[in-house]
């Protein structure tokens, strides 16, 4: 296997596209510099690495599986001298194609750089970006700390990809979202450079923080912990109409209420999650409504939790109160189902995160349904209610269904949200899925600007190509 | 006067030095473009606005009072224009000289643009960038709300100005920097293009906040409000030796204690405050600390200022609860009286604003001290001890003493801080004071990174030229 096909092109600048050979070539590179244990080359493995939880992309040529920052920088350097693109994936459970390549390349998977480091007195973790989500806090709990972000795949997700989609979570309506909680971050650039950055003048750190790889390769964050609440009470509030529920919650907190999370699941998610498994759930509600409170003292919380089934029953719901901790957790078990309760409907979907205006959740959600109804898709709504954040799913089976036909519906939802002064992405990100819907949602002047900072990080296009930023075609057509 | 010397520079993309005739020309094309209220053109209007609170810079050619986006949209054109370089500005009370102009151009003054709406369902206020900081909360708080950045000259300083140093204050220890409480921001760029922005993937918003107007001009927020604490306690302590204080801060927060303001005084601070206000300060003591607990629950708030109480008499030190809010209220008389206090000692002052590890605060506060002992100048020190931010200031006096020896001690002040792991600044930003020091703190790739995001977003330098980023040449030499 000859090296020559390994020849430099930074100087023009471009990439080449890779041919077989050049892959091969590639794995034997990167083999020679790694050793054979870090690097993934036969076709029957590259395989398992070209989707994420909702989207196959291309196969890679080869794949990287370091265990350092050194390791890191090997594999960008090798994969730039052969002008081939790189992206960056934790656990793939993203939910917009953001590490599901869209051209042939290097796949750099973190999945092995797992160091976690716990400093109790300054309340911080430092974890490398393979380390599983739901581990920081494992590892602090001990320490009397937490690490608040809990997208739902948390079980499984990295920190490396929770920050690079800056993921959310049903807790960060009263935490905050992941990138909140960054105090210092590593990363490594298109060019194989290092750079350590705290949160300073001129934030770069959180210029990657949702960048989803297209800026650079998170390797290492120090992350911000706190101390667990003591007390968390919760309860479910059913509603005849989607807007009782949006104006419960409105009326909650301007009386002062800061749930910890706020979850909404409409009819037809409802009944897809009864379908599944037969809790009692109200089938004929049009809205459900599960609601945590916690914090420090217990009769702030539960005086919390009245004020919330105040709201809830001035607007026409119907509460119930878990008693104890156990069926608190069985309340949530309901939303926690949603997405394999999903699953057997439709082997795949499409799942939106717009984000809209509170006020505008009725106008919004009836505006969907009506656009699913209208539709040969089933399409469902939960999310995070007390943001505005909203997850219509459109449901289909990619072997028998037009996949044209749901990225155009999924597009009209996107212009819903749109027209109400809401925004694409709360926490998903935009990926491959939702970047042609950017023209939509920004103006191009700001467009431009996204794209000069791109050009100015990675001025040969080398990271993620295709996510984010739509194609420079559309602005010119646009 | 002619408006030829007005030619479009745009095509070169390079600012040619301005003349006292372009100058003329300038303000004569403001004026006819936004009306004679709007510009400011005689010198003696014009050298008011050539300072901040800390620095003094060139007398700008022309200062425009904004009353709209679009006046500054109208005034950066101009200046595009006319060649000549635009600093934005808002009280200019910050520390660094981010608002003076390093060269002759135009100042827009924001102080006009003080537009403020609470939206109390929301929990939002919408401000334009020249509304006092202080005015958010007094405008929220009949709505049960309040904004938490608390900088040290809150009651004048603006939130144009707070976002671009992304200020901070005592209450940031607990509640986050100004930057952590915008949702959105709208901002004019070098173009005179708008642009508004969600905190959403690629944060320019992010990017903008803390950058100093070298990328864009702030011109409106929107910023998230939070209900007030219902309960404050205050305690004050002090200790026979600095790391004393240090290590009961450490032993606080470990113990599970989140204060909701954590301030410190060495001696020299503690004496000057002492000789202005006759407070009954322990002159003896090294260190004064100042603590508030707050929160929903009395006992709560009560709880974690005894877990304080303790960590202080664990280490040494003697301790003062606040019987009273009112008695709350005068130990804080102290602190916020430092500026004051220092001023009656020199007529000027280098403020720093280094951040270290905790653990690293004894060793680095007696080697400033050192520093200071061994050199011609007082040098006191205080800050937010909970965050590590350290302010040591440099009194001097610029009539009878040599500015650079002020200069050189500024720097190896900054150079123990970043020997500890610690950064250029907390609070105030790197502005023209710092920028030379950058270099130490920053290494060259990550240096190169900031360049390429500023070529992209201001390609011709016009915006705030000479802040925050070093000089090339530094780089070449380095």
């Amino acid at each position: 296997m000859s090296t020559e096909k390994l020849a430099l092109t930074t100087n023009s600048g471009a990439r080449k596209p890779a041919s077989a050979g050049g892959a091969n070539a590639l794995a034997a590179d990167l083999t020679r510099a790694l050793g054979p244990r870090k690097v993934l080359s036969n076709l029957s493995e590259r395989l398992n690495y070209r989707y994420d939880a909702i989207q196959f992309g291309a196969t890679p040529l080869a794949v990287v599986l370091p265990e350092s920052t050194e390791d890191v920088v090997t594999a960008v350097r090798a994969a730039r001298a052969a002008g081939v693109p790189i992206v960056g994936r934790g656990a793939a459970s993203g939910l917009s194609g953001g590490a599901a390549p869209l051209e042939p390349g290097l796949v750099i998977s973190f999945t092995r750089m797992t160091r976690l480091t716990i400093h109790q007195g300054r309340r911080e973790a430092t974890a490398q970006a393979g380390v599983v989500t739901l581990a920081v806090t494992e590892a602090a709990r001990p320490h009397g700390l937490i690490y608040p972000p809990d997208p739902a795949s948390f079980r499984t997700s990295t920190i490396g990809g929770n920050l690079a989609e800056n993921a959310g979570g049903p807790m960060c309506f009263k935490y905050g979202v992941s990138g909140d909680y960054v105090r210092a971050l590593e990363f490594v650039d298109a060019d194989g450079e290092v750079h350590r950055l705290t949160r300073d003048v001129f934030d770069l750190a959180g210029l990657l923080i949702g960048s989803e790889g297209t800026l650079g390769l998170i390797t290492e964050a120090t992350l911000r912990l706190i101390p667990p609440p003591k007390f968390t009470r919760t309860l479910m509030a059913h509603f005849p109409e989607v807007g009782a529920c949006a104006e419960a919650v409105s009326r909650a907190i301007a009386a002062g209420a800061v749930p910890s999370k706020l979850e909404f699941m409409d009819r037809a998610c409802t009944n897809a999650v009864e379908d599944y498994l037969h809790l009692g759930l109200p089938r004929d509600a049009e809205a459900v409504l599960l609601v945590d409170t916690d914090g420090e003292d217990l009769d702030t919380v539960q005086d919390e939790l009245r004020l919330v089934e105040d709201a809830c029953v001035a607007s026409g719901g119907t509460v119930r109160r878990a008693a104890t901790d156990d069926e608190g957790a069985q309340l949530w078990r309901a939303r926690r189902s949603v997405s394999p309760a999903l699953g057997r409907i439709r082997p795949q979907r499409m799942n939106e995160d717009i984000v809209v205006p509170r006020s505008a959740l009725p106008d919004v959600v009836r505006e969907i349904r009506a656009l699913g109804d209208a539709s040969p898709f089933p399409v469902v709504q939960f999310g995070h209610i007390g943001d505005g954040n909203l997850h219509p799913n459109i449901l289909f089976d990619p072997r028998t269904e037009d996949a044209h036909a749901v990225h155009d519906l999924a597009h009209r939802i996107a212009l819903v949200a749109i027209r109400h002064g809401g925004v694409l992405s709360g926490e998903h990100g935009i990926g491959s899925m939702k970047r042609d819907f950017m023209t939509d949602a920004v103006d191009p002047e700001t467009l431009t600007a996204l794209r000069g900072v791109k050009r100015a990080l990675d001025p040969s296009a080398a990271l993620n190509p295709g996510k984010i930023l739509p194609a420079e075609e559309v602005m010119v057509d646009g």
